[in-house]
């Protein structure tokens, strides 16, 4: 379906007062404090978050999966609700695929239908944590780690496939999420492992084109219990180095273990120039894939803290970063909670660019700990919402895309058209 | 498939003379420490572990499932795996029963089939956690604590459902792990689920035969991400006590949070005469699923520490227990796996068994922790596995029960019956 | 010292102008979204944290502390430096004795000092956690819960001493923070020491004035790092139920393990009507004792949302409850950390206030969660700091406490009365 | 006080009967699984594990201290403390030192003092975790990383210093637990504290002898509790490549986020040719400082497991590694802690030496893990106590250390000496 961008109007018109009443007090009260209001709005607005097309249908566990209406039927309708999404927020100018689910079969149609939507291509993702029905060698005991030389050829050949399928779109990047680990004391030696997993990577490197980054995700355990060979940041540091520049480290913020100062990773990764991008969701357990900023809306501000100090300090020379949602929605509606995911986003982004940092730095170089707290916590505690709705607004996009979407009854239409047992392609 | 004896005794004969100079030492050891070995090789002999008949079919993640071959097809098939692990090691004496995957379509003739294995029925397993294809009401957002009385109404009726399957093959427990919970903050009112889920159970309660127990287990996160309606033991604890007699606590070792002492956990439910049985598996992360005592060995002695203590004293007035294993095997063989995990289990009870407890009360009344330590990590650190083959050998069944499956070539010959792409029901 | 009121008003003067501004922007938002201000307001300015008396001078870690200057060298400074406190934010009208730290010599004396400031006194805490120099038996091995019936004795007796002390000063509970625990499996017998435990707390129980509570407290680990006698909510409840209807539970914020549901437990409490009080810091690791709101303010939201639901609910038959704030100010000014901590505390509960109930209740009926979310965010992304400010304002506080206690250079002046090597007794 | 040998002679001739039943029974179990005992008697008899000098006080925790009696009061003692253990077990030919608290005056005395007991020394160990009583500059807000080029420099010439008692006592080591970090988000920038922290070790590394190494220790929590500049392996890792070669990384058990696979990391250290050394000890939540094997024994022997590979196979380039007890012993004697302590490190590395090496990797080249499972539980499973026994008696040190620690009333002697009220310095 494609959005009446007149009903978008109609909403802003309707609430229209309200926002303005609070957009000038904001302002206000920013400009006051020495912010320059105009700039703000367009980082808000320039700052754009990646889809991945396995987000728009519903998620499940191991437990089970309880289908919502209306999921993509293919990598068309995959790519129409990333392009609902951005009518509806101005927020999320590009998709990330996922192969084998989304094999473009006409990647110049993709790339127009992408095209229709404002839309681009984002890292593509390879997948050797399962099997296809079609595959000769089994990723039971690993893929790029594995000790028979067959199937780490396999999923060598996999992941240039994957990069092929991403030039043909315009990527720039190859997500690798290795999930290869062991189980079982002793059911490998670990050194080996990680000697097969940079023989693999190596190769695949070395297919990289000359602008393409290979993005390497860490993450300590699931769906192997007892190790991973990419388990932390250190790990996937060291095979940055390893393999060269154009490989940088992903952060997945529910990739860590209890208690993780994540912030302080963001911090390391960027200061050696090896940050490559994120995997946004939210976590109290483990890997939780809950929408972004329902359970540690704190911890994503102080690593947009991170980001908005390091990006802007000229001692780090850090490439471009890929910015991703990747959450489970297993039991919101995919589109609902992808929106709640961006406005979390881009809250935590806009108060780290309220934060006084010339003042901070004072804090900081005097040891004032309590002043350093107050000038982080006047930065969080500021209302930012209004600023984001500006922003929107400005660039055509509703002012409450959530209440937008619930109004104009999209997943009502979206059932009517694709059915009430469809069915997306992922997990 | 059918064992035929005489091959253990093969077996038996062959490796007789090493295990008996095994034995011998260490019989001499334990006695000299003032033990009796025979009334520990009664008790090792006694102790008898149930499996679940989804343990039997290879387990998965919410990433994927890599089967293995000669998986039993049906529920006879599963009673006969069931069967021939019993004949391997007569440490397992039942099979406990999962609705709906389990459903006996003839109970008599599956009750005549399971005796001539020597085998009885243990507590049975609703599922409220899955839609099933022909259900009326979804599952999506809870059961027997959902805000719909219609849902709650069904998942009741599916208990007592199991309740009357359960008591058509003699089983004497209901297990009820109820995966409601939530996924977000504000999602739903904490009280009014536990006073929903608690009206739910009262109604299952009343339908429980005058000898049965319903066994009421804890977990606290997954398949939900943010709360769980009884999440630890203290929750556990609580609807017991409301319930009545007849209604116990269940552990699984892998649903705590992590660092939790376990063994206190144990002991507190003993206390209250309200601990009804365990699911054993080990973890190292969340709730894993592992082969029992592959990961955390000593945690698995304490626990045994508490049991043989707590069970033997006066002052405890606790139920008879459930003993079963609730593991998954993603990666091993199902039967090779349950092996695996009996054994170190009862390696557990044995190193309990022998631990000096008059000395161990001096210890604990001096507050000599030195000599507490010694007196526990002596029996943990004695190689108890001679009297746990002795016990076997002596009750027919196999002095190394892994190297015999492999040696008579087992799983070729289930794979052989069943295909190698067979698939139990299950998760 | 003793404040000078003028000094607050020409603060407010100062500051009145933006303050006006942003309280009636704030104050026209929140009468749109239905809510009463003027309500709002009285139960911000009703709502009063008790200071406890250790907190007032620097804390340290067992590698070492770092004092500052002008700590409060006796019982009659401490009462001082809560009152200047409760001047600077009309916030915390008691404080809370540590025993023996804060023996008072003449209780009629330290009650008119203490009512001078307009102070009362909150719970009297008990100490067998260390030895006092003069004490005849060690608590080493434990107090309460001892092998040892004179060291139990010893600890009983301290308790009702303790007693004896708050009647004087007209406190009305007692809180128990037993540290009892073992620091190596097999050293105690879990349920020996729960039952010596409850024997002891009986008999203190038993010398409780009529109007009084006892506060059960519980920590899992620390200063014993294997298992602690009252280490978990459901134990603190087994406790109480056993104590009788003056037992109560008391929730100390860094008293959990990793990734505790906090906010479920205070609902479980609430519905047995077992809730005694908080204790309230914030942590990222263990027991931190970091000022409230500085790591998880989200977390702490989601506690006052259980609070402001369970206590205006007719269902719940729950006493008053103790709110204290129990932190280590380990490097910052105890003062301005207190300050902070307040306001951290009153912002959570202002943002709990502006829950939309009625919504929130329909949402979970119809289990919207995305709504349900949308509802929580919208409370807690509201700045609701004016609010508190003007009610500060109201009750002759000052609007920025925290800035006003720098303008004002009130620690300059308590080092210049009290030294810069001045040191509080406590930890 | 010093050892009459002739008293180890008595004790091992009393025990000698039981000693060689247990240890024939065990060496032809061993021969039989082709393993050459008296080679693995040799092993286990060179492996030296050195003893701390604060380990041999009473520890504490920030709740309070129960001291001891007999404790050493001053260097000289502790030295002889280490003797007596030395004597003991034959197992700790070293100890390692803390400056300040044990700077030799004379060292040409103690170099001597120490060679009577048959002792050398081990890494040196600096502190700018505390204030001295004299010292000019505060470490309140840290040392190596301050914000205050005067704090940094008094930090460097410390540890210079430190490299300097070292070099007159024959160490070869420098270890360096920094302990700096912050408690609130904001309080400082962690690249930049990362950079000072680079720079002043730099400088101390700079004064390194050319035989000597600096470990680089890593904590990811306490003193701090929001962040610690080498937080992890990774950050460790960091800093020794970008120091050089001298710099390797030191592990300490206890200071890891929970769940932490600490096995992958010393593989991963290994490979790196950068593990420098341990810290050895035990614990369940935190940095407990238990007794080194008491609560995880399995996760020591999978360390050792890495050690025993790694340490043998030609690929890895590491140097010699150091080893150290650190522990707290807050209610046990020191020196039999550290017996205990000692005898579980051997025990794993006995166990580490008896699994079937050729067995496990080629169970583990065919993906085998019920193999590599039964190949790692046999050799853990083991008692091997015997062969520490024997390796023990043949190097003229005691059968059982503790059990003649207590029958020769050794702490008695020491209490007599020093008296009941000595005090360790140290923590």
């Amino acid at each position: 379906m494609i959005l009446d961008k007149s009903l978008i109007e109609q909403h802003n018109q309707a609430n229209q007062s309200l926002h303005k009443k609070k957009f000038e007090a904001l302002s206000a009260v920013l400009s006051g404090e020495g912010h320059d209001v105009k700039t703000i709005l367009e980082k808000i607005a320039a700052f754009q978050i990646a889809i991945p097309s396995w987000a728009l249908g519903t998620g499940g566990t191991r437990f089970g999966r309880f289908a919502g209406g209306g999921e993509p039927r293919s990598l068309e309708e995959k790519i129409e609700d990333v392009g609902l999404l951005h009518a509806l927020n101005q927020s999320s100018n590009s998709i990330s695929l996922h192969i084998p689910w989304d094999i473009p079969k006409d990647p110049k149609a993709i790339t127009q239908l992408a095209a229709s939507f404002e839309l681009g291509f984002d890292a593509v993702n390879s997948n050797t944590f399962q099997d296809q029905a079609d595959q000769k060698e089994s990723y039971k005991f690993g893929s790029l780690s594995h000790t028979d030389k067959a199937v780490r050829d396999q999923a060598i050949q996999h992941n240039i496939d994957v990069i092929r399928h991403g030039v043909d779109l315009g990527s720039k990047a190859l997500t690798i999420w290795l999930s290869d680990g062991t189980d079982f004391p002793g059911q490998q030696n670990f050194r080996r492992m990680f000697e097969r997993t940079l023989d693999s990577i190596q190769q695949i490197y070395a297919e990289l084109p000359a602008d393409w980054k290979v993005l390497v995700e860490y993450k300590p355990y699931e769906p192997h219990f007892y190790s991973t060979v990419i388990a932390d940041w250190g790990t996937s540091l060291l095979f940055c180095n390893k393999l060269g520049e154009k490989a940088v480290g992903l952060v997945d913020l529910g990739h860590h273990l209890p208690n993780t100062n994540i912030e302080q990773i963001v911090s390391r990764f960027l200061m050696e120039g090896k940050l490559g991008g994120f995997h946004f969701n939210d976590s109290k357990y483990g890997d939780d894939d809950l929408t972004v900023g329902s359970i540690k809306p704190y911890q994503l501000f102080l690593i947009f803290n991170e980001l908005v100090e390091g990006m802007s300090s000229p001692e780090i020379k850090n490439p471009e970063l890929s910015w991703m949602i990747d959450a489970s929605h297993n039991i919101k509606d995919p589109l609902e909670d992808l929106l709640q995911s961006v406005e979390a986003i881009k809250i935590a982004y806009a108060q780290a660019l309220i934060i006084d940092r010339p003042a901070l730095e004072k804090a900081q170089a005097e040891n004032d700990a309590t002043l350093a707290q107050e000038i982080m916590q006047n930065a969080y505690r500021t209302d930012v919402r209004a600023l984001l709705a500006e922003a929107r607004q400005q660039a055509g996009a509703a002012l409450n895309p959530v209440a937008f979407y619930r109004e104009s009854k999209i997943r009502e239409q979206l059932v009517s058209q694709r059915g009430a047992k469809s069915f997306a392609t992922g997990l």
